[in-house]
């Protein structure tokens, strides 16, 4: 008998100690290989989670595998070894730290551009963005998210705009491109009564031949024949531990797994195929927030988008899925101590998000209200100390910065208090230039090499589908 | 002409704008896979960047970048795509967060036991560790490491011991079993002066054929034909910086490369073949004291010895090198803002770790004193309030705490006070429980899957060198 073949068949395991052996029961490298190789990604998916560093991918996984048994699913095709993985540089064109506008222009674009431009060039060149290229080849293309749909990251792979803040201006150039299915938040770009120049948008689509959706029973009930736009907030959508906790966000608000179904149901019937990109964009709010329960949730929220792509894709086997995000932020983790353990899972206990919580307290508040208030939502005791802390920041006297805390609440303050709960620790409430997890399934990921930069990215995703750069 | 074709052999990337193919001119993994596949594993070189978080290894590729425009070893291998890659798992029986120990133990004793035990399971049981296996199927064994080398890392591979701590036992363990090159710091542990009991553990060595060596030229001139005990320094080896920017002491001190570089020479010549772990394991103490200085150039010593490694296993064609970490420590990032580019830069400025500078100062210097000092050793310029703040550490009112802070220095203080100059921050001063980052070069990397448990890879390294697991 071959020697190396009787190890290799896990003879070796059975013979030692009674111990698992964990490099047998799935395919292997070789055969994801030769499954992939010469076939055309007639589809793709690529979902992002906005602004998550390793520690939120991990701490996730965790949380997952402690409270349920069974971790991520994104890791669990890791577990399988059923994609190809790489570690991806994140730098834009004036920064090693990127923001989303610039990131995903370099996937969308091709180039690296300055931050909070969106396929435009340091010298004012336009970078035809990739969904376009996608529908001139053809396919039907769109964008499902968890904020604005005009924000950052959709906005890259669709328009070019000097400046990401030109919400109003994108709203409008989805519409003039005629992109297939865009659903997320942001009526505040599309209503007559929330727009500054007062414009019916909402309207615009309509006459358009648009099916305009704003809950979650309308998407259901929207027909595959013509275009979708979905509304469903004014800005964002709200947290998902948040809509979990609360029956009527349950019925009105849809998750990005069903936006994400309903996304492919819409576009699977595409001779040509179709593109879309999914982005779970308030992981990366979370971490702005060093808000720990909207970040494991919405996380949790991304990875089941990632199952109804990978389900759909195994079925398919024409579709390329790519999962990764655009930049770290925060670089959260868990830290050592003798009650590790214990502190992280309390976070199981929380039921809303520091955003709900904060929002929710006001000047009139008493300390006990406070006191009350925290321990129902996250489920510890709360001294009457910390809870004067909080309260102190609603006198006008001090009061936190931040991105997307226009309304300054202490969301610092708060999070280092939690910290002694619940044994996660952050950096920053920024962005970090880390190199990123990226992970391919299906036809096209075995181009991918160990290490890239974001913009080998968009050329990745042509070479795949087969689609020439000639445009 | 077949399409696919077409697309695959780069034409794509000629005809569109000019940019380049980043899928090209290196090996693909279905080559690498074929050429490893059923080749034995003669000797293993495992390499351990101690409690490196996935952020220390991106800030000292982007630092080695940005200075010399090559990035680091360690991430060139993943560019040229000739490695595999896991995310490992790295709790301990105890903690979901591990300690050195525990972890060392999950690769060398194939169990998770608790934070500070090296192979000895909660229930008291010994695990045979594998550097002991190895010796048993007829292997050389050595260590080499920039700490004592009587410290958790080399400990867990080596011993059995219900406490980390136990090193001046470990010291006379190594003795009994004896490993063939064991080489770093700990003389504290040897020496007849330093050690409690005043055994002379250095002549004990001595009578039993070893070479002792004490700096760096007895190093380079002892012999393969006996086995090496390199002990240079009383507890761990100075860091590299330190070390770099002091004459003396680049005379004396061999750099971890150089330790590798002489284990290897000392051991290939074993017809059954070797094994050699190499740590870095002041990459773990910087991160524990947020030394940024100390943290990026023990990672770059830590890289040059990587180049060792896959040098030497290149043309051997019959080694498995594995790179990786323990665990995360303090998931260190570069913030975003303005001037990210020119503060992350500014680090190449700093000639001293903070440790370097925090031991200078004393309750004697003047405020422009300790202005001075630091403006000299971190290269820009310190404000009167800033020296004032670090000066005020010493007056014997306030001190600081911290694993491997013995005496009581303001390293948090110091590295918050850095962070407005070079953008990096810090979520701790301790250990994370992330996932981390693990790479595999040569015969037996074909078996590694893209997710394992720590304790996974003690049973791939005997199942890649075919050493059956009945000891």
């Amino acid at each position: 008998m071959n020697r190396r073949k009787f190890f290799r068949n896990g003879s070796l395991f059975t013979i030692g100690a009674a111990v698992m052996n964990p490099f047998q029961g799935s395919a292997n490298i070789l055969d994801l290989e030769s499954a992939n190789k010469n076939k055309k990604a007639k589809n793709i998916i690529i979902l992002v989670s906005d602004g998550m560093s390793t520690g939120t991918l991990n701490m996730t996984d965790l949380f997952l595998d402690r409270k349920t048994g069974k971790g991520s699913n994104w890791i669990q095709l890791y577990k399988n070894n059923r994609v190809s993985r790489a570690l991806m540089d994140t730098a834009s064109a004036s920064s090693i730290v990127t923001d989303s506008a610039a990131a995903s222009s370099s996937w969308g674009g091709g180039f690296r551009v300055n931050n909070g431009a969106l396929n435009v060039s340091p010298e004012g060149k336009p970078h035809l963005p990739i969904w376009q290229k996608f529908k001139k080849a053809g396919k039907m293309a769109g964008c499902v998210t968890t904020v604005p749909i005009t924000h950052a990251t959709p906005a890259g792979f669709c328009v070019n705009s000097k400046s990401r803040n030109a919400q109003d201006d994108i709203a409008e150039q989805y519409l003039e491109i005629g992109f297939d299915v865009m659903m997320g938040g942001g009526a505040n770009y599309f209503s007559s009564e929330l727009r500054k120049d007062k414009k019916d948008v909402f309207s615009a689509y309509k006459s358009k031949g648009y099916q305009v959706v704003k809950n979650r029973s309308e998407m259901n009930a929207a027909s595959s024949k013509q275009p979708i736009l979905g509304v469903f907030a004014d800005d964002a959508l709200p947290y998902y531990v948040d809509r979990n906790s609360d029956a009527n966000l349950q019925q009105t608000i849809p998750t990005l797994a069903e936006m994400t179904q309903k996304a492919i149901d819409s576009m699977q019937s595409s001779k040509e195929g179709f593109v879309l990109q999914v982005e779970s964009g308030k992981v990366d709010w979370a971490a702005h927030a060093n808000d720990v329960a909207g970040l494991i949730n919405d996380q949790i929220e991304f990875d089941e988008a990632v199952k109804v792509a990978i389900d759909f894709a195994e079925k398919d086997q024409e579709t390329l899925v790519i999962i990764t995000t655009d930049h770290g932020n925060a670089n959260p983790g868990i830290i050592y101590g003798k009650q590790a353990n214990t502190n992280f899972d309390s976070i199981q206990k929380y039921t809303k998000t520091n955003e709900w919580i904060l929002n929710k307290i006001n000047k009139d508040y008493t300390v006990l209200q406070v006191k009350e208030l925290i321990e129902k939502a996250n489920g510890h005791v709360v001294t009457e100390e910390e809870a004067k802390t909080v309260l102190s920041y609603y006198d006008g006297l001090h009061q936190e910065d931040g991105l997307y805390n226009y309304k300054k609440l202490p969301f610092k303050a708060f999070a280092e208090m939690q910290q002694q709960h619940n044994s996660v620790g952050w950096i920053s409430m920024d962005h970090s230039a880390d190199y990123v997890e990226l992970a391919m399934f299906g036809p096209g990921s075995e181009l991918l090499k160990p290490f890239i930069k974001n913009t080998d990215l968009h050329y990745l995703m042509l070479q795949a589908a087969e689609v020439e750069n000639k445009f």
